[in-house]
């Protein structure tokens, strides 16, 4: 019987057209399942926690796999960052129970999003933030971030309706750490685009062009068009995923 | 009169053919002459303190170029951040006395070296680091860097044999910092090469394939062949420039 393994993957999204394998593209998902085929002999489908987009980074990107590989857990973890582009690593590998779904059974994931809210920029940060030189009011954009703590909706801060739209943020926090501001948000599970999104409203907030107050406004008119843009992927990080 | 300007320059060398101007190959110093030249309308010529290597990384390479553009410091700045590529960022930019020359007057530059002593490596870090999981003792290490700290014929640690290969090193030291070891080395100037080259012969000290004593052995014999290979251009960074 095959064996379940979990593994938690890091990587660097910038040259990557996001997780989820595509026939053409080159995507997260497809080299981590071209290098098990290389070693099993055998096609390997792994399943992620989350679908990052294209661009969007991971430090916890959590997976799992069955495979018959005669090979122990250090080896294999071994032989897959051998083969492996150097953007894409393997933290941790473990053997785990057969029943083990790393999506199904995430009970939430953490993201990050940093903006680097100074000029100039170091240029061994900019693959992994958003910069704004502008200025930006970290109390208000903080103030703002409490508000998306709940149950509810999300469709306003989604590129698409969903049926079931609801989603439960039980974090979402702003801390600023010298020139750059941070964002930090845990739920049970994210719409398309939806911490971009908000990030893109915060950052209106942080600009004084939406009041923190208006978020109640846009749950309730459930509009996209009253949040603010989509924020740009390179800023965004898959930290965790908890079970 | 042209005014005379000091600008320090960090940058990402991973995808550049070094510091200096070529023809065909993209080259720091190329990139930012090209952006004052699209600013002044005319040719500059920038000088910098020390010709980094293909894939070598700055956080403070100095340089100085004069220019007769009508643009306060600030705008000069943020126009040049703005046309060259992210991966090469203005840190400052300072008017100097006319006499100022980056190049001549520089009284040392400091450089570090990055080896990623363990596997794992984050993504993040891939870049701007040696990898090396294999065992090093630090301690080792630590004695011979010492033993580098001298004024001598740096000939055996370069690539090629100068008229004047006498070098003053003032400081040299490996500090590991969790599963990093971090070379330091500072001098009144470095032939090609060079510490890459100490680099590569501390890290056969770390493997035990050198003893820190036969390092006064290869000052001695000056010959090439008896110091360590020349380690990988991407752990290296000139971390500044003093006057």
């Amino acid at each position: 019987m095959p064996l379940n393994f979990k593994a938690t993957v890091a990587y660097d999204g910038t040259d990557f057209c996001g997780w989820q394998r595509q026939p053409q593209s080159r995507t997260v998902q497809g080299v981590i399942e071209e290098a098990l085929a290389r070693i099993a002999g055998c096609p390997i489908t792994v399943t992620g926690a989350g679908r990052t987009d294209a661009g969007v980074h991971a430090k916890g990107q959590t997976t799992n796999f069955r495979t018959d590989i005669k090979l122990g857990r250090a080896e294999l973890l071994r032989a897959l960052n051998a083969l492996l582009p150097e953007a894409v690593r393997i933290v941790s590998l473990s053997r785990v129970p057969d029943e083990f779904n790393a999506r199904k059974m995430a009970k939430s994931k953490v993201y990050s999003y940093r903006i680097h809210n100074a000029r100039p920029i170091s240029p061994f940060d900019i693959r992994y933030v958003l910069h704004w030189p502008g200025p930006l009011d970290a109390d208000k954009m903080a103030r703002a971030a409490g508000l998306f703590v709940r149950e509810a909706d999300f469709t306003a801060f989604s590129s698409n309706r969903l049926l079931h739209p609801v989603r439960r943020i039980v974090r979402s926090d702003i801390r600023r750490r010298g020139a750059e501001i941070v964002y930090t948000v845990e739920a049970n599970g994210f719409l398309r685009y939806m911490v971009r999104t908000i990030v893109g409203t915060l950052l209106e907030v942080g600009r004084g062009r939406i009041e923190p107050a208006q978020v109640e406004e846009i749950f309730r008119q459930n509009s996209r068009r009253l949040a603010g843009p989509t924020a740009p992927a390179k800023g965004l990080c898959l930290v965790k995923v908890k079970y």
